[in-house]
């Protein structure tokens, strides 16, 4: 843009405002737009609100990549700081970074381009460019709208593309997203787990196998079993962030790092490493990072199966608390909302419910996830908006979700001792324990008319004038949890 | 609740006003609770708030639904006045439905209750009484949280349960919001297509499959069979309507219609076909509607079919548009924001991507769905909520994006007839043509030497001695666009 | 392929046949290659056999495929008669083709491609082909590969092409599947359903909701419910028909028709129609069907559908059959191999379970099909092997899955009565019933008192002074069967 | 069973096959069956047989289900031999799973039965008993069926159950396959397209971002990126096998390791590590690996995101490879099959179609698994059969299918360098190396002239009036490859 264009335009802002007062006028390669006086974005996110009219607010692009791209561009404009760009220019959009990093920009909407846009998040490139430009001009004491004395192209987007810095945020957000939201939650989620299997490792209950009665274990080891698959869950999330935290900022328009100079993307990845307490570093390779999402799809894959442990983990504690009467009966859950006024005990196990929910909704993401993935062509791929948004949306609702479970679930979780016992009483598998001592056949034989009679063993046993003491003696779950 | 507690609830409503002014305090089976004094909802709908932290108001339960509820609110109390609830009562209720039917409450905050609830939707259930209950009140000139003289549960929710309004009202949502948001868009995109297909019916261009140059078509052929399957996805979704219009309203708890009279059901039913124009009827068969999502999965089976459709006309056009120099060439789109400025011709096929992105995402969404729907117990599916907002967003994501992709991208679509011409003219295929009139073996010279010398059939005839004139009236693409 | 040539083929056929005695030699356009002498198949088939080395015999082209393309081969040879095409040679053709359609031909190994392969289906179309003509030279006494009298392309192929008969071919096979296969498997289970209902209609049980205890129902009520899944089950099919039964014979390469003859393509369709009892017509647009899924996709959606249903129904079952002791009890189900020899009464619930893994199959299968049929490019899919093979094994498996557990589970299952007697009574959910005549606060005290001494409400009541004969006149499970 | 039984059974035994020349009767504790002479399985599984019959030989249960089986049963009865059951019975046992291991038995047809059936293998596990007890009998003297002196239960499954044992095989099978099917697939496709990488690093090429034209790179960097996903992709798999290696065998019903001795689970898996030479262990919790599939579950997402890479590779090479004439033609195929006869340079693209047919597939299969995967309950997952039969498929398809996609297409792959170069210099994304040396304005007016004429941008500076050596000095593609 040449001075003189700048000079009319410049005037005709001032005048526009004049005429149309909520609006100003701001202009780009394909002309003039109006664009709300109060908004600090420009005629190119002007055009994509326009253009994309897909859904409301709740299809926003979320708030953790704006952050993210928040924080590449500070990265960027430090690093161009070194490379000789006016340390006055770099310093105003380092500051303008930092309200897009505090989600304060984000909060005044200054971001409302949804998700269903450019499948390189060009749009949203341009939305952060144009803030950010104009944030640092009001900064400088400029006019916004004007790209004086901040360019959003040739100042803020120095040295990149919407391709290599859309890439490098998306794992930006996940990576911290994941910190702040969901590794808390599994925490405290296999810390609760181990903290009952401990407290319960002594209530002997009935197994299940293909739902039917089995020989017995403890409530505790049950437990275990869960505390396993969390920490495992944990586990599979640190294997993948290795190949997570590989960034190809400095990539540019096709991962050659083309307009770019030396070094400036080591330096980005390094200071991308320091605001975000991350271990980021440059990818080995541009190609692979800017043309494929499989770094996402390869941790949501774990994600997948976390949603998938804790499903199982969900179903069998509501299954365990079904009842009161007519059901397993064996675990009590906290009352969180009245079920049933005059129905006592019908502890609707509804944190269980919005539990699965999620593990569905997060098992559904995993195919569009993928899907997105393999639909990539040559240097881009162009489903990346869409695939982040449901890494963000699974890592948000698993966290929350699992949080909500534990604490207003599964830390009020009590077991119905009493139930408990007389499951394992009445269970006819204990019959495996008097075989060794009266033989398979009477033992046999004994379960069978238990099973007829609706009696328990015991009561078959002393008809079969086997000794109470000797029943009670051999008889015995404790004996039953472990290997001889 | 007795007149003694009712009476006192009301002083310390009062009270409680006094002390902390910005809330009032309501009471339920659990006891008191404080509820924002501008919030028409009560205890249960804060409980819920309280229980369940679950993402922020991204994953607020969705606005048609409420509207639906409210609908069914109204079809239910006007209903009861038919058997005798005080008619001042009934009038109140439905008056107050009224608002939220339009979607002044929705919008007023007045539901704020996410997805990740109840699984049967009860406590969705149940701010609706809330606030429904409250409106009355205060329509009759009562005070709010008092009960008095609208009761949430004995007059909103009479003769219902949370299990068959809110399987009713889900129904009812999908069946007006595919009215409403799809079927305007698919309309537009069949005829936009057939319009184009009439208008290029003339365009002879080289056809391809497996990617590779075929005998010729025309371009309007082409654009025939995308606006066939837009049209058979409509008669895909027709197909499923006659089960999604049949309504469990009156099924109450588990099926049975116990605690509600006769002919209530099918009084609402109708009262809900004109409340929306929608040809509901009572469901056959309860226990089927109440315990199953069947209907909402089929529906959805045919909501993935048109996204799998409409991912493949996307997918054609942007690589029949790709280039402009080293694509295909063939499409040129309208150019909705600059793409590179120094670029002339990139105009990137963003509308398309952000199609294909939508595609994407129901075809997860359909995961989800199968997954929630395949999870139900007894007498009841506790994914409802999970699965009616899955329902909801892909119909949202599918009208709006074929709506922005109509508009901003196929309408403005022009063939880039240059290229069709000469990408047809260069294609051996043409070769098929000779065969006939110089027999095979000779033709399949003729096209080896021209692929080997990168030369046109044309040329090659003209060096092996066919007069020009007869290769034109033998090659001749016009004959090749249907039987004999 | 001149005289000449032909005639030196046949002597270096012979000549092959003396150097090596189990093969043949034979011939294409890229040369000589090598075939077993007891195979009817020729050089094309040999090379993808070659070259497409995936999986053993368990990736072959499905049987029913190969059925199709029989009767589609059968079909054309008939219909070029009528344009001239040598009598018996078209004679001889069809003769082949019924002992292709008739399964012999498949069964002796004489098509042994795999589902990987050409995208079109083109190598399964090659060695139909192959074969047809092989077997017919044998019957018009030729010697097979010689292509004398009858060669695989110009008469076998005639009219034709990979792409319209193998697009054909898989509506054809899938259609005729679901008649043989699902089809009679589906009323089995409708059927079988409605007599347990009807046979069950006046036991009382407890109704769950969140698996939680309920208000009563009958048995007979909640096989209502399963019964009326299954018959909307057959109607979803029924009506995604129409669509299948469209064909795009006759549009050859890319659907224009080019090549064939005005009249074939539908002379082809009603003969295929009267091969299979089966309606179908031609495509109004083969530019859809051909390069499109979209019907396949559907259908599928259809069948997920039922896989969703029947999931709901064998998990039902087995849960009510779980225990004998220590679960609900409700159902026993027939004992088809020893479970635990020493504990009677453990009948594992396995063809619950092989039906549930056959459920969830058919969904993974679903979205391997709408990848499929979103990833076709312009006028051909090439997914279209892949996803008739998963249609087909869900058919078969849904079809053999539901006939096994009719036959081996649901037809022997029987109420256990006792228990289900025992729930109801102990159930605190009657004290809905007591409400109207005690009151709702001292039936609520009553059933608070019930939950916390482990009794009965009868019991309750009793202690509460209420005469035993109100208590049984009041509550009243029969009543609480339907609306008052 | 008593002596008197066993006497009697042997000379029933006889009887029958006196009167039934073919078969021989069996006992179980259901009774008599009839089991074919030739066949080593026994009662169970004839049952098995009888009671599902879905699907044909197509749907059996994996040879490396059954080979893996052989090897746990072998260090099961090596580790019994410890602990002092009969040497020679041991002796022979580990004889017969030798026969078991190497898939002789399996050919020979003693392992019939399918994936659908009892969900925790049970089936499967007794059929291994009978054929190794009856293959153990024979080698000791004795008479098949007649459990003497090796009996299935007694000693084939001595400590073991089918719980533990399955669950544990399944581990094995994956592992081992996933070792001799994938790995060397995937080294081998890491090689070539490193190989080609090189080969090819001098060759630039237009880039190419949302299908349209970007700046350069090399096709040596475009396959480096491949190179790179495939590479991950192996590291993805490493990463998960921590987990798979760890073994619940001795586990037996619920996970306590109830009926086990001490030390028996750890010298099985030592064992079972000597076997495969795989680091196998034991599990740290049994609950967690008897109850959950969430190493496989893990473990097939590893193997979706290597489909995901595979399938974006085996795209971009058949868009590269498309025309001849009227596609992007920058790559060639080698020509595997006639494609058209008559149409030279017509290569479809079946290697590249038969690959993303198996990814879509692979897609497919982990929504199985994850749905079989969260369904388990309390102590067993009952979706294992389905489960291994898809994680095994996926490693066969994939093994295979990248194998032959190397061998029969990569390999022999070459780039079309005429019109590599040619659309290189066609491509007006040069201009952005114009820019510094005559302004961006006049660059871009010279990129608007070249693109409304049509011309090269080399032709319209030379209209201009820039200096050609000039041009050729400026715009030097070579430069556009890295950062400066």
């Amino acid at each position: 843009m040449s001075f003189d264009q700048k000079e009319i335009f410049s005037l005709m802002y001032k005048l526009a405002r004049l005429i149309v007062p909520d609006t100003r006028v701001e202009y780009d390669a394909q002309g003039a737009i109006h664009v709300p006086l109060d908004r600090m974005y420009g005629p190119l996110t002007m055009r994509s609100l326009t253009k994309f009219p897909i859904g409301g607010t709740e299809e926003r692009m979320p708030r953790s990549v704006i952050r993210a791209m928040g924080m590449v561009k500070k990265a960027a404009a430090e690093s161009n700081k070194v490379n000789g760009m006016e340390e006055r220019l770099c310093d105003a959009i380092s500051e303008a970074c930092d309200e897009v990093i505090s989600g304060k920009l984000y909060d005044e909407e200054h971001f409302p381009l949804v998700i269903w846009q450019s499948g390189s998040g060009d749009h949203t490139n341009c939305n952060v460019n144009e803030v950010i430009a104009n944030r640092a001009i009001k900064i400088l004491g400029g006019l916004m709208g004007t790209k004086e004395p901040v360019d959003p192209i040739e100042h803020v987007n120095l040295g990149q593309s919407a391709h290599d810095t859309f890439a490098t945020a998306v794992r930006v957000a996940v990576a911290m997203d994941l910190q702040e939201k969901l590794y808390p939650s599994l925490r405290m989620f296999a810390e609760l787990l181990g903290k009952k299997s401990e407290e319960w490792k002594d209530i002997i209950k009935t197994g299940r196998t293909h739902l039917m009665d089995a020989v017995p274990l403890t409530l505790g080891q049950e437990f275990s079993g869960y505390q396993q698959q969390i920490c495992n869950g944990r586990c599979r999330l640190d294997g993948s962030l290795s190949r997570l935290y590989k960034l190809p900022i400095g990539g540019t328009f096709v991962g050659t790092g083309y307009s770019t100079v030396k070094g400036f993307n080591e330096r980005c990845a390094k200071r991308l490493a320091e605001l975000s307490f991350l271990p980021f570093v440059c990818s080995p390779n541009c190609f692979e990072s800017m043309s494929s999402c499989d770094a996402l799809v390869e941790l949501h894959g774990e994600l997948n199966t976390i949603a998938v442990s804790t499903m199982k983990i969900a179903n069998d504690i509501r299954f365990l608390a079904s009842g009161p009467r007519c059901g397993l009966g064996e675990l009590i859950l906290p009352e969180n909302e009245p079920g049933s006024s005059i129905m006592p005990g019908k502890v609707n196990p509804t944190q269980c419910e919005a539990m699965t929910m999620i593990c569905a909704q997060i098992m559904g993401n995993d195919a569009a996830i993928s899907i997105g993935g393999a639909s990539g062509h040559f240097q881009l791929n162009t489903f990346l908006p869409m695939i982040v948004s449901n890494v963000l949306r699974s890592i948000t609702l698993l966290g929350d979700g699992i949080n909500s479970f534990c604490v207003n679930c599964l830390k009020g979780a009590e077991p119905n001792k009493d139930r408990i016992a007389s499951n394992m009483m009445e269970s006819l598998m204990l019959v495996t324990a008097l075989s060794p001592h009266i033989g398979y056949e009477k033992a046999a034989a004994i379960a069978m008319a238990a099973h007829q009679n609706g009696t328990t063993l015991r009561k078959e046993c002393t008809k079969a004038g086997i000794d109470k003491q000797d029943y009670d003696h051999w008889v015995c779950p404790e004996k039953m949890l472990s290997p001889e």
